[in-house]
């Protein structure tokens, strides 16, 4: 079964660090982004989520989904997706996610999501 | 300070309840949602994320992120958002969300993000 | 059938008024937002789309989109959604939207979307 | 000045051709998909848009976005980007959509938009 466990690189240069899923699917780790509004402030910061875990073995592609909390700025992300297996068994996550920042008034609340 | 802590129900009648958030900025708690591709299936589920804990105090309106593992289907949820305080006190979220459906190939992986 | 002939308008304020829908679906319009990074500089902006136009009588809720370019900035808008009818014959439009800012390198793609 | 004007093809194999941009920046085109709920189906679809036109020559990267209007099915794409040139004069088009599916029941409107 793909497992979200590991070191994963995506197309940007950023980089995650996923420990043990555990029989509940939790998990937690660290990103590393390669891309904000201030690069020069990027540290890594904290993430967990969950995956599904399924007792069916053939299912072996799970969905799952994560939080970052930024540890250098008041924004929060959240990532949805699926890994997938190739026949060769080489493992590979699609993924999409939002990014909210923090406004001071909720009327701005219309252009806080990226 | 906003904080997630409590019961909330959103414009659809979804409800969800949060535990206390760490000093770290984790939760966890459950989701109970109104509404479902299979609707007579519907289980209350677990989710956990990151809530900003601000060391200012006058810095009341924190983002938050949060993941959902549905216990009555392969999908998994992200929602992302701001907790705001109005005049009166009363917090409100506003949040907006991702659900990730399972496909059995890379190839529709395109369609799987509702 | 719902139409989109006529003035809407949205839980912000915003108003828009869209011409006669020819019969493949094409329509223009104008488009008035309530909010805007810069809201003193607020212009009408012109919006064109299409609506799905159903040869079946009894299909009366079409799906359509349209594109608005913003007169007052070198961002684009798009909006996306379907014309529902209630047992009343009141019409309501459903519509979720993406906002394209113009950024000046590659690079910072990532973050140009709201 | 990056122009839509032209043969595009996507990283999935879709293909679309951009006819003139007016001084208005309106133009249209066919999109021809790769992909599809339903493949066997599939047909040029027609689209039409806007993009920015610039007053300002050394402003070279405008965004944009169209509606799709498929022709096999109830459903309505949009997409919106922006046009990039890099140091050869090779342009590039990064873009997002939404895809709004047709559905019986405003109840149902939650899950209608991928």
């Amino acid at each position: 079964q793909c497992n979200l466990t590991g070191s994963w690189v995506n197309d940007f240069g950023s980089n995650m660090t996923i420990n043990a899923v555990n029989g509940r699917g939790e998990f937690n780790g660290t990103y590393h982004t390669s891309v904000a509004d201030n690069p020069n402030a990027i540290q890594k910061s904290p993430l967990q989520g969950f995956q599904h875990i399924s007792e069916q073995p053939t299912i072996q592609q799970p969905t799952f989904g994560f939080t970052v909390k930024w540890n250098f700025s008041e924004s929060t992300s959240v990532f949805v997706g699926q890994c997938f297996v190739d026949k060769h068994g080489q493992e590979t996550l699609k993924t999409v996610w939002l990014m909210r920042l923090r406004v001071n008034n909720i009327h701005d609340n219309w252009q806080a999501t990226r």
